[in-house]
């Protein structure tokens, strides 16, 4: 009999070797970072939302014909200001929360629990828009770059998905530093291409590939609702912006201080790149075209298709596959939290090996990966849905602070609460504008899911809260009290692996009964008698009842045995079913799986203790078994 | 806490309805039958095979061009001519097995376990293909009498499959009877369509669906090879002519007079279907046709596509449909004998709540339904590979018998050998043609199959042999010893859980010890000071250990401890892991995994006894809380 554990499996060692070894919770390096690796670490989502955002308005002014398509800069401009609001907004944010202050926390802190599942429930779907969002625009960046991919647009999205998760199931520890590189590359390249375009543009007259997408007739008229139109679809530019707020602890001392220099810096970066875009999709009246984004054009317009555009392409299919980091990095931490307020259930609180809560990422994962699916990798059927969840956490938070300020009255106060309570007023009437412009484009997907969730998680708390009445938490329990107990051993022969059932069905306790079931058939008596002579040649102190049955199925009437035992004895009844236990796997499968069916049968009934005894069979006998090839008997 | 069973799920209880409720041993109606009666009971694969024997010859012939298809009656008497042998070979089985001689049984019996195990991997094969085969040659003419079924060949042949299983699982015991009336109708169908086609047919001229599919210019001579080919593809047809001599115990008595007779019936009636439709395919030059089979093509010729073609084309697929059965009726049987002998894993010789084997049929209908699928459900790519399987059991049963007669020496012994011998002279000959003929074709798929059976069968012959072994299985073991136990009761909190896990611990053994895992984190130590203190306040009369680990996996640590405890303790350890059992399936997610997490590790160290100790949560509080939807705390 051997105590070592099985050996694992191939398809465990290769996991492991995908995702390392386990980690010790003081492995996980607490780095801490400057502004500008915050910038990489937390900034990724808002950034790369230059990727979607100016095309998404142009999308939607283009079905109002050419001549629509110059508003794409008082658009831009007032999504700018939006920006610089809701900048200054989180910076307060910051301030008010220098633990971390995401909508969830914010809003439970100030408005109580009940709100905070809206913004919980928000947030949930606004991650996982985020994560397909993001690599659908990073596959489009790349399918504009190489048209020959575009076919292959899912998997593609799929691969990448699936490299994140794994990434993140193993743990994001060294993040911010490795994603430093492309973040520049990302930041210094777009400016750059932005200013070539702005100043010198060396290829403005280039042939572009595709063919221009525009409207024969104006489908609809140039109006304050395609105005508004435009701007929700831009807005999805705006995602992400409250990231930094989330991670000011990653930061270094002092942390608030850093965390709203970085903050303004994204303000400044991401204004610059969405007001330059928008500056030369006027000038160069760039039109939705076929295969291709708007990004893709224009940098195409300005640099040409060489060296710098493939680069700088590549870099964003990179960051945007990043940016679904920001997610990954923030739903499963989310679900943690609701899953310890008992909103969700406890295996999103469990930490993995790798000290991650990998239950999260995979939820995340497969969420995001059918919503991929569903949309066939296309960015632009998600926009609609997008940015509602964000706005709606945004109005939250905003809200939230305004509360915060006027309960905790700090210096200038009144000063803090107007500036937060423009952002709660500005996101609200944004999100309001979102439901009603984009509701039939799919934003009711979103009004369905959020209610949706929102109820999952009451229903799941209000199961938790009764459970924890029955099992008494937080009272002090009556004293344990102890009964005699009898253990029951099925047998069906007299063998080795009986004898180390019944010697520990002896340890537990004096009382020990052997039970067969005998199916009754022509053969059957004569195997009980042949059994019973055989015991009591063996005569090993145990009595040996034999219970008989005209079904197939032995674990039926051993069943309704323990439970006439129940009825009519006092003791604990525990059984103990031998069971053998061959090293290997794929062995197993030669042994009767009675015992599994019967222990199965057995726990459905409460109050009796169900344990397999199993007898190690080491993997020599199945080695040995493997050399001589004649059968041995 | 209730000890009632959980309610069953939707889908078992679909699963219930559909293949009935459990059936007692005595309820298997032994129902005996009369030789017409063993017609349809064991005959239906052999008769059935009118369906694709003559076709595969036909198809065979026609590579050489039209002028060598009158071989087809020369080639057809001679397929007669050993379907005669046959017939008298397998009435002297019945006289010498009058309780059922299956090939695997009689080779055993005479020539030892070895050489049997050449026929029951013969048999397994055989048994598959013969699924397949009258499955694919069923929907064949399924899709000649009506054509725009064809595109779904393979969907119709999986759902006649899944039927079929159905049908088996539900337990056959009023097969024969309810056969009886598609067996006859197709049995006088097909022979009054060929009377009319050799006397007067009705629709010679008219014309036929589909184009002849003969070669341009011939690709073959006719020559010695053709003629063999031709013959063993026709031979497929006299697979099933075993069955009724191995299910001699189903018949009235006298049994083997009745057996002997119905043998003797399928052969006349087989040979006359058989030299009728060869007759006419002679006559009217039947060549292979798009979309139609050969039966299909005759059966048009002689009556016109109207009503009786119709009828006997549908009665066709329906028999076909139940010809399978004879394989459903032999492999889990088969598969139950070679479990017994240790040849097979043992589940294949257990009985399911209806009596029957299930897991054979179960690995039958997966196993045909591959091949099927890996086909397409083309009847012809089967061809070249059945018959050797059937042919393999045929030389084997009548070799046997040969050395059966020369055993025991009965009366006439040496007429008797004579007519076995002659059998399996001829049977050995047509396999070995078989395998020469068609070995690229397909056949070398059982030459590797057959022996890779045969290998599985002994190597788990032999892993069987060294368990038993190390069991000691057949002697009587040591006297069982008890010691004492120590149970550990891995606990999270106090709350009545812990209560009703320690009750029962100490039900077991005075010496119960409490274990926490704390993870080493910065509130960990508040953490264990606060369930410390709740501990003593309890006082429950148990020791409370802190296992402290810096890893997030909880179930490591206490493997470690519990080991820590086997090494340095003399007792018999008992790990108690105490688990909410919520009534309903679907809240079980709701709770932390982790019991099982932990009794699957702890599992895989033996020597230790594992159980969890379910504490039930009625269905009612989930119920409760459905109604009730806000968050209760």
């Amino acid at each position: 009999m051997s105590s070592e554990p099985r050996r694992p499996s191939v398809a465990r060692s290769t996991w492991r070797l995908l995702i390392g070894p386990p980690l010790r919770a003081k492995q996980i390096s607490q780095e801490e970072i400057t502004p500008v690796e915050g910038l990489s670490a937390l900034s990724l989502d808002a950034l790369t939302s230059v990727a979607y955002g100016p095309e998404a308005i142009i999308v939607v002014l283009a079905v109002a014909g050419g001549s629509a398509l110059h508003l794409v800069l008082p658009v831009t401009i007032s999504i700018v200001v939006l920006l610089a609001i809701l900048v200054f907004s989180y910076r307060q944010v910051i301030d008010a929360y220098p633990g971390g202050g995401g909508a969830y926390a914010v809003t439970k802190d100030n408005f109580g629990p009940r709100v905070s599942l809206l913004a919980a429930a928000a947030l949930v779907v606004d991650y996982t828009l985020t994560v397909a969002v993001s690599i659908a625009a990073g596959v489009g960046a790349l399918t504009s770059a190489f048209p020959s991919l575009a076919p292959a647009t899912v998997p593609i999205c799929l691969a990448i998905l699936a490299a994140v998760t794994v990434l993140n199931l193993r743990g994001l520890g060294e993040t911010a530093r490795a994603f430093l590189l492309p973040t520049m590359v990302f930041i210094v390249g777009l400016l750059a291409i932005i200013a070539v375009g702005l100043v010198h543009p060396l290829a403005l007259h280039a042939p572009q590939p595709g063919h221009v997408e525009l409207p024969s007739r104006s489908l609809q008229a140039v109006g304050i609702l395609l105005i508004l139109k435009a701007f929700s679809a831009g807005c999805s530019a705006l995602t992400g912006v409250e990231a930094i707020a989330n991670g000011v602890p990653l930061f270094k001392d002092p942390k608030p201080v850093r965390a709203k220099r970085t903050e303004l810096l994204l303000g400044v970066i991401l204004g610059l790149m969405l007001l330059g875009l928008a500056v030369l999709a006027d000038r160069w009246h760039v039109a939705p075209r076929s295969g291709q984004t708007v990004l893709s054009q224009i940098m195409g317009m300005a640099v040409g298709r060489h060296w710098a555009y493939y680069v700088v392409s590549l870099t964003i299919t990179l960051v945007l596959a990043l940016a679904a980091n920001t997610s990954f990095g923030g739903l499963p931490v989310l679900a943690s939290l609701l899953a310890r307020d008992n909103y969700l259930p406890h295996l999103f609180a469990l930490r993995g090996d790798r000290q991650v809560f990998a239950n999260g990422i995979w939820a995340l994962s497969i969420m995001s990966g059918a919503l991929l699916i569903a949309v066939g990798g296309n960015t632009l059927t998600l926009i609609p849905l997008f940015a509602i969840g964000v706005f709606t956490g945004f109005t939250l938070s905003q809200a939230g602070l305004v509360v915060h300020w006027r309960r905790g009255r700090p210096q200038r106060w009144r000063h803090r609460a107007a500036i937060n309570g423009l952002g709660a007023l500005v996101t609200a009437v944004a999100t309001i504008v979102f439901l009603v412009t984009k509701f039939t484009e799919g934003a009711w997907v979103v009004v369905v899911a959020v209610p949706a969730f929102i109820a999952l998680f009451v229903r799941i708390h209000s199961y938790y809260a009764q459970t924890a009445r029955i099992l008494g938490i937080g009272e002090i329990p009556p004293k344990p009290h102890g009964a005699s107990s009898l253990v029951v051993v099925p047998v069906t022969g007299v063998s080795r692996l009986t004898e180390h059932a019944i010697s520990q069905a002896l340890s537990i306790s004096p009382q020990v009964v052997a039970v067969n079931v005998a199916l009754e058939s022509d053969d059957a008596e004569d195997r009980v008698g042949q059994l019973r002579s055989q015991w009591d040649r063996w005569n090993p102190g145990v009595p040996l009842e034999i219970v008989r049955t005209e079904y197939a199925s032995v674990a039926a009437p051993l069943v309704a045995y323990v439970d006439r035992l129940r009825r009519n004895r006092p003791e604990q009844i525990v059984v103990l079913i031998p069971t053998v236990a061959p090293d290997r796997v794929r062995l197993r499968i030669l042994h009767n799986q009675l015992d599994l069916v019967l222990s199965n049968a057995l726990r459905a009934h409460t109050g009796v203790i169900v344990a397999r005894v199993p007898m190690a069979i080491p993997a020599l006998a199945a080695g040995r078994g493997e050399e001589r090839p004649g059968p041995s008997s």
